[in-house]
């Protein structure tokens, strides 16, 4: 079995590449929404933190009740209990990326996580 | 203390999130790496995989010995114990997105996870 699995994604409105790829630590998905579009609900997570990373466009995100404006270049950590809701400006759209990991669930990354290789 | 954390990124050669945003579900960084650049070494890593997104550009990803091409939209796992070192084509940059996250650290996501608040 291969070490890798790989996809192209496109302008498809929301792209999720848990079951694509396989992953196992976390869900992306990436997302481009129209202006004036957004989720149609709020919600909060039992169990993971979500983390946005604005590609382009702008828009908001209402944070338990705070708005928090959003453009291109913005990362955003979301903890799991805030209620939350996004969506993209009335005249210009969003895309993002989104990502679900288990909130505490990292033990070591880069440097600590790495092997590196003769 | 909020619920949520933000910061905003340009063209810097790469950003890591996790100290910047106090993530515990995964490292996620960005970087944008000129044509003939690179990750100047092999790398395995001990417990997570590893997500790629590429937003721009091309280059190549170079795992277990596969030379795998990388051009924009494309998204890849990579398992944590594979061999593996990615470089930016030599006439284009490569801008893309790495999220190390533990493997089968996630149990549920999306529905699952999600309260709908009303």
């Amino acid at each position: 079995m291969s070490n890798y699995a790989k996809v192209h994604t496109g302008d498809e409105p929301r792209t999720e590449l848990h079951d694509k790829l396989g992953l196992t630590g976390a869900e992306v998905s990436i997302n481009h929404v129209p202006a004036k579009g957004g989720v149609p609900f709020v919600h909060s997570h039992k169990e993971n933190e979500e983390i946005y990373i604005i590609l382009s466009g702008k828009g908001q995100a209402v944070i338990d009740g705070e708005t928090v404006p959003l453009t291109a270049g913005d990362c955003m950590l979301i903890q799991p209990n805030a209620k939350r809701q996004l969506s993209a400006s009335n005249d210009e759209g969003m895309s993002y990326i989104c990502i679900q990991a288990k909130a505490g669930s990292l033990d070591e990354f880069t440097a600590e996580d790495a092997v590196i290789e003769q």
